[in-house]
């Protein structure tokens, strides 16, 4: 065995000594900054897309916690061949001045984590890794104005992000007039970045956001072009989704633990009561005392193997699901509205499901088709994912969407599909997932983790679909038939008529009414 | 346009000021607690995989560390039905006494992030991951016992990790005996788990880990099974990884100001010569003398400006690319034995490729595959990942490994494939990705990210070895083919024979006679 002189007692440094030495802390941001396309900037056509991403997310969400129909510019302006100044501005409510730096500049920071409430963000991480994307590619500053009422002033910053401490460096900040403006945030950073169309692109990801969210208008300026506006197709906002509790099944007995040191709730019946959903006065103490615990006890005295007794009882206990009109899908109606405007079909179907849970979270899965028509014949069928309305573009192999997708045995709705591959055919599958907590697969928030749960409710709403899918395809196909035979039909019944004529010496009214009647004949049979 | 009676001056609160109230601050162990699929726990079965993996990849790493052959125990012993108790134990340098608490309860903390070097971590989160989610299931804490030397005392320690904070929380330490021990570690874990065999199991794991190392022996306890060793087949130490500096085309202009910020150089020249790759000192001196800049400068006293001309400079400038020799392949001939030992096929083929370079990281892609013999030939073709030798079985979807796969074109090499799919037929293929940095698609590391000139890499390989396959499949179909044609001519020979004979009146001498001729003319021109 290949020993060291390293190894051994106490006069030389051990190995163990030597790699001690290089044992450290790695910040977050240090982190993220090496592993950027954990957060969606691999490369810099990504990093445009992520940027703008980022920031229509963020804006559409504040537009909908004021109840306001949103207004967003996207303007994408070259500045040297290879990097672009991304404006986005919005008519939310705006931002508190000292919440500003934090928002913008520090990773894992927001107010969209720590709750229960179906939203496009949910991490705290995409707006600041922006931010952090273009001063590491650029070294420039983020740069924020926010105004939060009409007669309140308009704050202004450039931050940069300090890497080492992953807290906000404030370059500039002051007030500033913001003219005809009542309120809203618009931000502006610099990046290195690279502009394409098509697949993949802003315009493709404003486009699919467009069909997702009919209430919103976009105004978007792409590099080197006239500003187009987007305008919103509907003036009804979505049904507002509700913030929830967690659900006293969702949750694992380490977090029960956390809980019951931080609730504020003096005793154990209220500390079930209060902080989870779905427990009432009764059901709390019934758990209580199947766990062998007072329910007027203190939630901070519970012990460790107490905690565990509780958490075995409410497992086995009946629990009702957690409430579900805490979320708010796009509904059928609206997606086959956006479906139909944007892609031009002969077909259409949309199914949504009812809600269903995983991990003690809600959520729904919505899907709709689009068939023939326009749509491209010789490849293999074009998926739309979207999760919390935002349309997801990249990492479909890892979406458990595709892996439903794939999986559903499409030749059952007369849709050709090779072994292991989506099925093909002149069709596009929309599949949204509406849920107060989407599982993504990484941080860029591209792909949805397959939680089996998820992937069993996406499978049935695409049966649904593709159930209605197929009356529509065998019908077509029949019809198609029909007519190939009623073709071959009139093709060669005039010659058959001349050989008959011929054989039993007819004349031609002979002949006229022996074809009638043969026709006749025939297309009877064929039915 | 929806106004809410929240909005407005200052005499109510607005909904900026209101939303400001749920702004906080969210801990990196708060956010992976709730996103654990992203460290790949995101079900029993999956968490108890990875937490095995983690804690094999450690040992692995610290071994060959202190350039010793491994020898590695991992013992799965049922606690409960649903709960599992997990020991790996290896002969490693062990770990100082002070390191212990903040490896094992502390997620990014390690010495594997901040260098450049090819090892199995890279993160400094997988193990803390796990001690993570033991705490989360099962509310038991990560025991560990270390030993860094014959003469050393063990230090045990029992640790919990402080989600809040992110710091580890001592439950108990001590010095103990380890007898018989001279040097090494043991950790020990409950989690709540899932025991499984075949595709995706531990079991799995460990053969694809046996197949990759063969310098290693692992004595694997299922649950309720005797103990099976795995012996080495190998007394070869891998060469040894080496680290290197950054490679100045591979790091972005932030990065480059950083680095001029934090570096011990007290000059620009030196800066660049000793904190790169690559740079000679004449090279340096020339970069800065395009950039504008004097080469005794102080680098923390260069403006943004100036290190952005330097960055363009950089970027514009002819530099060697990254050594390679820090990559220690597996090697066309242990990927041959590996394979073989583990799959019964007819055809066994490897190549490694010459090293090439993503983002400045030097990396190293190498691809063997076995057709025919035992592997099944009634489905798709069987794709075994590997990054630095860990095998990836999750996530295969997401991979580049198996993007390269899908998108070659196989049936240039005569096997079959259907449109956006994997290759068909009793084919395995096994695809090594060694590098001084591994870019994952999640901190589970079970993908690798699409970078282009890796996908590139890997469709070289595969094309390299398809065509050595291809070589292969042809004959032998040649030779099915041929044999088919034989047993055709024997089979009617003997007719054609009755019927000549009749025809001409031969006699029997005669028609053997023409039969072997005829014969020996077929066969001639079958070929």
């Amino acid at each position: 065995m290949a020993q060291t002189t390293l190894t051994g007692g106490k006069e030389k440094k051990s190995v163990a000594e030597h790699m001690s030495d290089k044992q450290r802390a790695i910040s977050i941001s240090e982190f993220f900054t090496k592993n950027r396309h954990l957060l969606g900037f691999d490369n810099p056509r990504k990093a445009l897309l992520t940027t703008v991403k980022e920031a229509v997310d963020n804006s559409l969400d504040a537009c909908e916690e004021m109840k306001i129909l949103p207004e967003i510019k996207v303007f994408i302006d070259p500045t040297t061949d290879e990097r672009f100044k991304i404006t986005v501005e919005d008519n939310g409510p705006g931002i508190v001045k000292n919440q500003i730096p934090k928002i913008f500049a520090k990773l894992l920071y927001g107010s969209k984590f720590h709750r229960l409430k179906m939203s496009r963000g949910q991490q705290g991480i995409g707006i600041s890794a922006a931010a952090l994307y273009g001063q590491l590619t650029t070294g420039k500053p983020i740069r924020i104005i926010s105004k939060i009422g009409p007669t309140a002033k308009a704050h202004y910053y450039e931050l940069h992000l300090n890497t080492r401490t992953n807290e906000p460096e404030i370059i500039k900040e002051e007030e500033r007039e913001w003219e005809g403006k009542d309120h809203g945030t618009k931000l502006q950073l610099e990046l290195e970045g690279k502009y394409h169309k098509g697949k993949l692109s802003v315009d493709e990801f404003l486009q699919f956001t467009a069909i997702s969210n009919p209430h919103t208008t976009i105004i978007y300026r792409a590099p080197g072009q006239e500003a187009v506006e987007y305008p919103r197709g509907s003036n009804i906002l979505p049904k507002e989704a509700k913030e929830i509790k967690p659900h006293p099944k969702g949750i694992e007995l380490g977090m029960l633990i956390k809980m019951l040191k931080d609730t504020n709730q003096k005793t154990l019946q209220g500390f079930l009561t209060h902080d989870f959903s779905r427990v009432s006065s009764k059901l709390a103490k019934d758990i209580c005392g199947k766990a062998g615990l007072y329910e007027k006890a203190r939630p901070s005295r519970i012990a460790r193997q107490e905690a565990d007794n509780l958490y075995k009882v409410i497992q086995e206990s009946k629990i009702m699901n957690p409430p579900t009109d805490c979320i708010s899908p796009i509904g059928e109606d609206q997606m086959l509205k956006g479906l139909k405007k944007e892609i031009d079909a002969e077909f259409y179907a949309a199914v949504t499901r009812p809600p269903s849970v995983y991990r003690g979270n809600p959520f729904q899965i919505e899907v709709a088709v689009g068939y023939g028509g326009n749509i491209s014949s010789d490849g293999l069928a074009k998926v739309i994912r979207y999760a919390n309305r935002v349309p997801l573009q990249h990492q479909a192999g890892a979406c458990a969407v595709t892996k439903s997708v794939v999986q559903t045995a499409w030749r059952n709705y007369a849709i050709q599909q090779s072994r292991g591959a989506l099925p093909s055919g002149p069709l596009i599958i929309m599949v949204h997932m509406a849920s107060v907590w989407v599982p993504f697969t990484s941080e860029s928030k591209e792909a949805i983790a397959s939680y089996p749960e998820i992937i069993k409710e996406v499978k049935l709403a695409l049966q649904e679909a593709g159930r209605k899918l197929a009356t529509y395809v065998r019908k077509k196909k029949k019809v198609a038939e029909e007519g190939k035979k009623k073709s071959y039909i009139e093709k060669y019944l005039p010659h058959l008529g001349i050989g008959v004529k011929d054989i039993l010496g007819l004349d031609e009214k002979e002949e006229k009414a022996m074809l009638e009647l043969l026709k006749e004949i025939l297309e009877k049979t064929r039915k």
